[in-house]
């Protein structure tokens, strides 16, 4: 048991020892045990784009099984999936690494300017199937949005009340804002302070670009003088809007792209005080082999 | 008790002893018993096109029970139908065939571009006539999929928490996608896929087409070569979107036709490893023994 | 104790005997007693049309306890009416006579294209008025019908559960069919359909005209040679629809008319079939002597 | 105890003995104790219109407890008022005069042509406020109509089981009529036999004009020569249409005006056969003595 | 204990000692513990307008232990946030100062002319958290109003039957009033009777104006001469509005704003018999020895 785990626990004062324990089991488990710092694979792709589009790269992928075997030989904290990938290999892999029911999803057969995805499983779903935590997404800027926060209000407080860790995908979206402002820094930090508020133990927001998205957020970042114009430094920034760093903020590793450029990001996010990754489709889109080294030689910087 | 019935039912580890009898009940029922094959006979006709369009031309067939005398008469694994249609013999018939209790239905008197069921009967129905489980159809790509998938979520919780087995019919349609998309072999995959991840125990679909509907599908079917050219391989690329072969897809019959065209299609389910098929129009509406017939044909084809 | 009420009984095999105990009680009450035939006096014309328009002809029925006596010296079988109605008289009417709450009404003060009572009493309501079932209308064809169906699916389990009964007022209206088309062949056939599928014990309908609405369905009147050439040959086909003769299916009695007019189409009601009559405005409408003897001349026609 | 009272009692021979009992409190209580007459005291326009219209004129009556003296000095048989007036006054008036928590209330600072009022309390509030009843206000011809006798329906049985008086303001308005229609004959007398039908023990309705609105009415009052020539005679074909003189029907003061013209329209109430009046504006808005010579002028009529 | 909190106490006879005992732990805390004045502190800016337009002025304040201590070191009655902010302080800071937990927000990535906030928090998670009351925010004038009032009614009577206070800021906004109108004397006298007449315990406005938004307040409000040419004047409107007197009303501090400034507009506050003030953004958007400095100030003067 390390003492940063410790000291991080120490921000979730008003959780019950249920809710700290799962949070422990996350943080002591995998490449990153101790360190405080986590790197979770998510895999709700195939309800999100399709099978086709998420794992035909990688067909290996199409069975379940895979994630939950990946995510551990990787050494991952911790494996996210929807409802019926988590059903799917709950029994066999019981135990062998914490999981995280992802609770609403959305797929691409239909879309709207404003998202709003379905609710797909429930706290109970995450208790029989013996996870760790409830994730969660919020599209904050979409005018569905009080609805989202309505749901993840009362999934929070059963998760909470039944020892679970509740993980917050903070995401805005809507026609209220540009494509471009969806990871403006300023969005993003709003994002974040959003998830906190609501209750979140672990929030997960994209990293954040310098774009300033509203005139109302850009005087004051004149005014103060706050320096967004590298990435270390913008993450930092939404770590201080998550409560002055006394949550754990992770980011989101985006769309399948080169290894160098994935590492690039990391580093920067590292180096900003970063609490880790959320890292899908660069990592389960490769071959096992590939994936997995990926994902270590993410560890390692975070280790580092 | 067949090892293949063993083997599926080890793909259903997150569920209860309660579910693993009633999806042993259905394999192990009919002339498919112990193949791991499975023929079900759905008649919710009459709710979704009306009487006369469903019954007539075989007057027999308005009578409930013959629907249930023809399921176990030409050996078919289960018999589903919605509320009246089974109250109207559950007792006389009870125990002699598994029966699907269809939760939702759509009637033809009223339609929408976007359809949308209405809820027809409950978990406790289905408790309370015996059921082997619950029937429900989503329509993904109808903008009130979320409305579906949030009716779904509750009743599967609730059915699997009482030991019924969870049937779902996976039709996308809506004005998000084309008529011909319905049944694109993308868009067939995904539903397969959704309905798994929702949580479904068995997934029916349409057979599908070569068309591709979406184009962010399509770069990656092209990209990875997916053979989408004969029906046995669109078969299988389905049942592989649907967990990689860990899930029960059985595909429906589709309008009336005639007796080969049938067959022929059942052959390209059957050389694409489909677990079967739900023939609903194509038995009931013919003369009992020719619809007999046909069915015990398609059997022969799964036994093959 | 009759065989032919027995041999109805022993249509409805999935309910408890608590609800064949009120389906008996309502057969073996007054003149038709025994014969399998209904009568039943429904007033619920005051909500639906005002009170006025409804009571001022014979004003003696602006009083609830008239038409509670005239049930019950006119011989019929059941008294239908919404809360305030029977609750008006529930205690001195007490086992009198078997009672229906009709647990949803629509005003005249607003009127939409596409109809949607209200829901204006309970089941618990029923029990504490000592009813022998509840009534509920459905209007097939409206925008609104799930709601529709919805409540109706509740409030029959809950009734089913408590031993009532459950009579469904099945009317097609709304935007998406003609007014000629609510009493057209196949939509009556349709929506007597739809009620035995969504659970009605007893099931009310208008007699049909020989119009056919829906182009899908005259394709298959005209290839199966349905004969609806005559009033008595729809009403057997009517009867078919709801289960092959499976389920009690009544006629309304429509708008006040000639005392020749309503009995001739009794005659045709009676020939084809028909389980009986809900005779409303035409039997309160009237002055007292008058309203029974012309349920008496009714009845007569459903004991030749 | 009066022989009146209990006549009236009879009346609601479906409603417990705990319903009875508030419903003689009321009636045994003030003046016209006894005489089966009521003049009770409402003051919901500091909700329905402001602070300041309704208590300027008069500004003791800013103050809550105002209103229960005013209404215990008057010799009223009750007070009604929402939440918060009746919570502000509950402990000290406890006992001393029947209240009726008004449970729904719209305010001016929003309006739409098609009303909708808040549920601003419940029936749990009224029992731990020691109230005789409930109060509630539907408009029919509202589109909204359905949801607020939905409302009332849930409200109304809870308050029954509970032991209360379930009182209904009902007042017809919105875009479907005509602001002439509102209190049109027609119109009050099916606003009053809906209410009746709701299951409302007290119906409050506005004294009704000659004004007949819709067409299908005017035909009826015409052929059956109603005669609404006068206001006694209104009164009394309102009271008709409400079960036949079955039902406590009470009518609103309407608008401040002046004392003769108030006096002049209780002696049409009463020669009717008006079961009394409710009277907020005309009372509270004068200086105390000139509001409580009003009431007890109001009050000798309904004894005369 | 004074003798001033015992009579404030009094006015709130229907509420169980268990909502006395959190008003009095309010009122008997702090600088002005005993005189039946309060000061609080509320940050739920943060969410509302975003982190950096927050607290990037004084960065102490994206901790929320630091708002904790400042209204404990400021000696304020309260200290009140929404759900994540208390529960990051909630153990260490228990029992030291009495907290609210506000219920409902809206943040600033999505805007609408009719404002409707989330419910981002439940009476359970107040009890947990070990608060002295809810907050609540409703907008009068949005189309959105009746839902606001409903989950308000809701939630305060679950939050009375707890034993927690309700503290309601009324903010009328929305497409019905002008910008202007907002602050309006009439619109605020309103709002404040609104709180009042749904129950609240502890009502927040805005100070008012001396504009009159609405033509029916304005004729009342020059016939009855109300004078509301100054701002202690038209806070004793305010307060008379609210039950004359018998309700505890405290104004908001408004946008930050020169020190002067906002004691010129306290000393009006007090001037009128105003209950105390909410002050956040003029408190904790300072450095904190110049907030703590600016608060005992206000103190000072309600001392006064």
């Amino acid at each position: 048991m390390s003492s940063r785990v410790d000291e991080i626990l120490s921000w979730y004062g008003s959780d019950h020892p249920g809710v700290l324990k799962n949070l422990r089991w996350m943080m002591e488990t995998g490449t990153l045990a101790g360190t405080g710092k986590m790197v979770i694979l998510p895999v709700d792709q195939g309800f999100e784009h399709g099978p086709a589009r998420s794992f035909a790269k990688n067909a290996a992928g199409y069975d379940p099984h895979y994630h939950y075997q990946l995510a551990i030989d990787a050494g991952c904290n911790a494996y996210a999936a929807p409802l019926g990938f988590l059903e799917a290999g709950a029994r066999q892999f019981a135990g062998k690494i914490p999981t995280i029911l992802k609770l609403n999803n959305s797929d691409s057969l239909y879309s709207s300017s404003d998202p709003m995805p379905a609710v797909t499983g429930s706290v109970d779903d995450a208790l029989r199937l013996g996870c760790a935590g409830i994730g969660f997404t919020i599209y904050p800027a979409s005018c569905e949005r009080n609805e989202m926060y309505n749901e993840l209000r009362e999934l929070a407080e059963d998760a909470k009340a039944a020892g679970l860790a509740v993980v917050v995908w903070s995401y805005p979206r809507g026609a209220a804002i540009s494509s471009q402002g969806e990871t403006a820094i300023d969005v993003v930090a709003y994002a974040a302070h959003i998830a906190a508020q609501l209750g979140a133990h672990i929030i997960k927001v994209k990293p954040p670009t310098d774009h300033i998205e509203q005139d109302a957020a850009r005087k004051v970042y004149e005014a103060e003088g706050i320096d967004v114009s590298s990435l270390d430094k913008r993450i930092a920034h939404v770590i201080q809007a998550a409560f002055g760093g006394r949550r754990i903020v992770i980011f989101s590793g985006g769309a399948a792209k080169g290894t160098e450029a994935v590492l690039e990001e990391i580093r920067g996010l590292h180096a900003g005080g970063g609490f880790g990754s959320i890292i899908g489709r660069n990592s389960f889109q490769r071959p096992k082999a590939e994936g997995m080294d990926l994902l270590k030689q993410v560890m390692a910087i975070y280790q580092g």
